[in-house]
């Protein structure tokens, strides 16, 4: 099962995030609490907004843990706006181009769960992505051709209906294969200037997803993080496993749920409902 | 540029063929004579018939020049028919399904060239190819591709007619996209049983392309080399480069030729030519 | 935790013994019963006798489980005496000099376990090593200066006698450091002739150490099994952990044990006593 | 033949030195005019000076010109202070431990040239390290030996005095050994607050060496180069090879120099002399 995490917030070093805590990301690729299986160990990326008008990537094959240059690289990026992903591959090679996030113009995307049958569906899916995007699918994952459709189905205007469309369209397919509970996913998605998150399945049992307290009530509650002292009230982390045992830190985003966190801070959360209303 | 080589015929340690000569295919990836570029260190691979029904394939993303595995494992195979090729990328990612040879089922693909204007006619070239094999596409190559509509045009029926018609439709949609001079290859093809070759290119100045001077003709000149005498007079390689400086050992394959050689070292040379028939 | 596994006697493919057994050793590097963690993947290495006069090694910094070449490769390796390893690094770096197994002339070795604070003692166990085979020593783990420290004491005229000289070293060492516990080890050794195998640990509490029933024996129990239909008398394994539930499969090895296996299956069993003569 | 650069004055992205200037780094490792080899495609390695006390590192054994996140990560690193190596391996193997620079503390090592008959003289050297040094050795290369010699002469002192002793000792084994021409090297080390380059070789047959002219006078010379403006008059870099053909922007180091760049853009250049002193 892969894992993911966000952040947003008061600029800090992405080591603070992905190393220092607890049960931290990098931790959770080698053994998760969650998760169906125990490790995540082909392949990660994070993915960043910086300096330029595109946020970068640092992807690799290596696991995570193992990977001396994402220690040395995570100890230079201060960011106020963090993707990273550990990959448990469901049977696509293990190549750098599969990695998440994906990244298309200023959008990242990751993804955790996947496409029932994609094998058999794949070609009906990717022809219905835009022919001028069609071009620019580099690897050979679901999770691309799911971040693919949406960016056709508008992802840049409105994020939730683009995503909805995408899922929407993918049960379609799906069901005139005949393969049942097709979806399933927790995804986020960002234009540098917010998060979106997605919690949904077919079958209405999706994998795990939780975003943390705000900061101010963490803070007054745990005074003795070192963590919490370096962010701001803005600050929040969208993960698909807690970081660490904390209490009251964890909020779980309910089933079929979109939400939404913005550069101020500012948060909400709405229904996930796929629309299926093919490429009319 | 790319470079490949071929051979068939005695079964012979792979690293006499790979390591041993001067200027072999090893020396040609750091150097080449020929060559617009002078380094082909973008991933290697190798493709043989061994064990089982399925050749083997053992492919890298290093050059090979520093690979001990592929030093390792070549010392260890015996093998009548292997394929091998370093890659030069013209852009498409340095990952192990992007390398050469391709497989499927009992066929080996590989390639030297390009398809110019990949990008803009990716999308034609792949929805026509057989929806059935659509999904096996593993990487994101130009080569893969023309495998695939060679495969889709019956490449295990008639292994020269299917190429051309693949490179007709290639040069039929990039003719409707309006570009010039679509197709640049030399391509090797098996199934085990017979090599296939093809030097072609639409502009009508194709990639060098050799084959070996009969055995029984080399060992009579040749009385001093060791690789010879081990080697049956049914023995036969194609290369895209001469191996080393042997007098009366590489004769070039002419422009927009195929030819074969079979299991038994008897070889015939035709005339190449695109077949415009779309998919009919 | 590492894992390993010898096997020698009738030939095989190396795939029947590392990917078909429920419970096999790539298995093992994902999920480990019996380890104290439960991933290896830090790079796995296997060694084995073929063409020519010293052993092949094919060996990765990826994990074992998602490594395409293992799998291609192991599918075209008859052989009639395998090692396999799958590493879990304690802190050196994953690079493939430090994968196991090793290889010195015609002898293999590969180890499970550690030399506690190796650190500290490095310096004095490599200048132990004999001047002729110190340059020899290619990566940084403590693994390979034991192979080097029973190198020095005579590995090639008597394996037990010089891994015994070896750990006696070791621990002189470390008593004079003041580092109690040192050695904690089960390892495998061969020259193509023979396996030898060891446990022992300076406390008395080795990590697990299991040798086959005779093939006979299983086939008259097992008659459902198609591996060891196609194995001889001869035949025999010695594994870091059962490779499946296997009722009277695998016999323990002993506390303080070394081991050999003989190429006519030839098996014997004795104390193992570290010799603590200096180089003397 | 390996190539490195010094960069340090105004911070800048990185990739605006490795990746903008024609004939930059990057492109010298796949063709070099002055280089003995014309690839240096063996792994490389960047180091600079940013958050935090000590140098970040990141390097790999890909060759520089394939590696996606090598672009992507210079794209983020803004730094007065730059360290940049690409390698081509005389026998020592590919991995990141023998990938320049080294680092221990806050130095910063870098190296092109070799140690001749280092496999004989190895031990003797190594052994001449500090003690308390010596496990802190991570690769297998002479490089490395190099400045774990420097560091044990007090490179942390008197850098141009600590690297004459360590030539010195490494002239003085080798003439023990009676290897001739035992030392050849351009060398670049720091502390974070200077850099410091050596030029030498035992031979008096060095391999090149250039430091850009001052950045004023190359403004005036140049107005046409975008970088130029982007520099302050403090910018200063060392090169083993001019990174491009600008008439006047590059001065060749003379024989048997050392010289140093302090943070203020202060440069002053002396003679080098080996100190033959063991370790007394």
């Amino acid at each position: 099962m892969c894992r993911w995490m966000t952040y947003s917030g008061t600029p800090v070093l992405a080591e603070e995030l992905l190393f220092r805590p607890v049960h931290s990301l990098i931790d959770q690729s080698l053994h998760s609490r969650l998760g169906a299986t125990t490790t995540s160990g082909d392949g990660f990326g994070i993915g960043w907004y910086g300096e330029g008008p595109v946020p970068a990537l640092f992807k690799s094959i290596e696991p995570a843990w193992n990977d001396e240059n994402l220690r040395e690289v995570t100890s230079q990026i201060r960011t106020s706006l963090l993707f990273a992903h550990v990959r448990a591959s469901t049977g696509t090679p293990v190549q750098r181009s599969n990695c998440h996030p994906f990244r298309h113009g200023r959008w990242l995307w990751m993804h955790n769960g996947g496409i029932t049958g994609f094998h058999d569906v794949k070609r009906d899916l990717v022809t219905a992505v835009d022919p001028e995007l069609f071009p620019d699918i580099e690897g050979s994952t679901d999770s691309e051709v799911l971040f693919f459709l949406a960016l056709t189905f508008g992802l840049a205007e409105d994020p939730p209906a683009a995503v909805e469309r995408a899922v929407g369209l993918v049960e379609e397919v799906c069901d005139r294969h005949g393969i049942r509970h097709p979806v399933q996913m927790t995804v986020a998605t960002s234009d540098g200037t917010a998060v979106w998150a997605f919690r949904y399945s077919s079958v209405g049992r999706s994998r795990s997803l939780y975003y943390s307290t705000d900061v101010a009530t963490l803070k007054h509650t745990h005074p003795e993080l070192p963590l919490l002292s370096m962010l701001g009230d803005t600050s929040r982390m969208i993960v698909s496993e807690p970081l660490r045992d904390l209490p009251g830190a964890w909020q779980e985003v309910p089933e079929s749920r979109w939400g939404v966190v913005r550069a101020d801070g500012e948060a909400e959360m709405h229904r996930f409902r796929p629309a299926r209303a093919g490429r009319s």
